[in-house]
């Protein structure tokens, strides 16, 4: 059995991804990682989320990047905006993608494992730098000369099946492999509970996106 | 002033990169990446030299690496070796030069800082991949798709300035801009104070540059 790593944050796209990695016969390695985002609601549901998509073991790895700050989710200090924005959005964490990425890629290379699937999509790509297509690319290339296990012939693929999804479809596949997105978090200031605000950007994209998919939005949102 | 973030591991090479990028006259951030090697003295040294050679500031990031091991210095069942190996050191951590250029490119956004300095050089560059010319510049490529600032019209450069130096090169370079050498911890197995073992890959590594160079070696080796 071939094994994944899967970046999983506990959103409903990267359990998408771990369906998805689940049915195409990888036994998946779940990592989350705890970057100090401003609830822990995310990680327990990706606890959950591991459990129920049949992941055959689940790490959360602790990076602190609130030191460095810059974003609305990692510096109280910056407010999660309400409205959506122009450009680049605030919630955007320097090099986030980046890092967890790396952290992948160091789980991989002990596991033997060649493959790592990223919820990474289209949606978010509108905004966040290190959603595009052309960037996922960049870091394979990189990851197939860092590591040992790349130099002895065993070259990384980095998967990205959202990328080019709207959230519509990619609440379609989940849909279709009973993905329970009940047990999700994608809102930026969910309270511990995991209930979300339902005004910041996430929230909005979710609704949407299940409004678009003609399937019921089973999320509990404070404000309706 | 410009700024620059610099890899800080407490070792000679990224001292002699942090005297080599202050004397170019940036302003120095010093980052050193605890992920759970096995001593601490390093990353004490990391501070003193920071302190000495004008950094303007100096943070260690926590990244615990011991979860995934796979390496001599992140996993106490697989021992430092004491003799030359051939192929690809057991002292080669998985992903860590990606990982620490990684957290150099999020602390460099959010600094607004166009550069980041590494101590990788051509002796490394024997065992480790990811201290070969082609990894830096595929990270350098990959870092100027991944942030808000290269897409902004902020591009980064990775500066490598060790990467084809012998080891007594580098020892002029740092002699030349009074690195003191006393103050740095290469072994892989120092003790809490700092004390060389004197025989892992490291230790000779050092012991044969000073000799080389014709510099007396101010290490305490408990071996000599």
């Amino acid at each position: 059995m071939k094994k994944a790593v899967v970046l999983l944050s506990g959103g409903m796209d990267s359990a998408t991804v771990l369906a998805m990695a689940h049915v195409k016969g990888y036994a998946c390695y779940a990592l989350s990682v705890d970057y100090g985002q401003r609830h822990h609601a995310e990680l327990s549901a990706a606890q959950r989320i591991a459990q129920t998509l049949g992941a055959h073991e689940h790490r959360v790895v602790k990076v602190d990047l609130t030191g460095f700050g810059g974003s609305s989710l990692t510096d109280e200090k910056i407010a999660v905006s309400q409205q959506p924005t122009e450009g680049i959005p605030l919630t955007y964490v320097p090099a986030r993608n980046t890092i967890m990425l790396s952290l992948a890629l160091a789980w991989a290379e002990v596991l033997q494992a060649q493959d790592i699937f990223i919820g990474v999509n289209a949606v978010d790509y509108s905004g966040y730098p290190d959603c595009r297509p052309a960037y996922i690319e960049a870091f394979e290339r990189m990851a197939n000369l860092a590591t040992k296990a790349a130099v002895e012939g065993s070259p990384l693929t980095v998967h990205a099946p959202l990328l080019h999804l709207s959230k519509a479809e990619i609440i379609h596949h989940g849909h279709a492999l009973n993905v329970d997105f009940a047990q999700t978090v994608s809102c930026y200031q969910a309270d511990e509970s995991g209930r979300a605000c339902g005004v910041c950007d996430a929230c909005r994209l979710r609704r949407d996106g299940f409004f678009a998919a003609g399937i019921e939005d089973p999320t509990n949102y404070r404000i309706t």
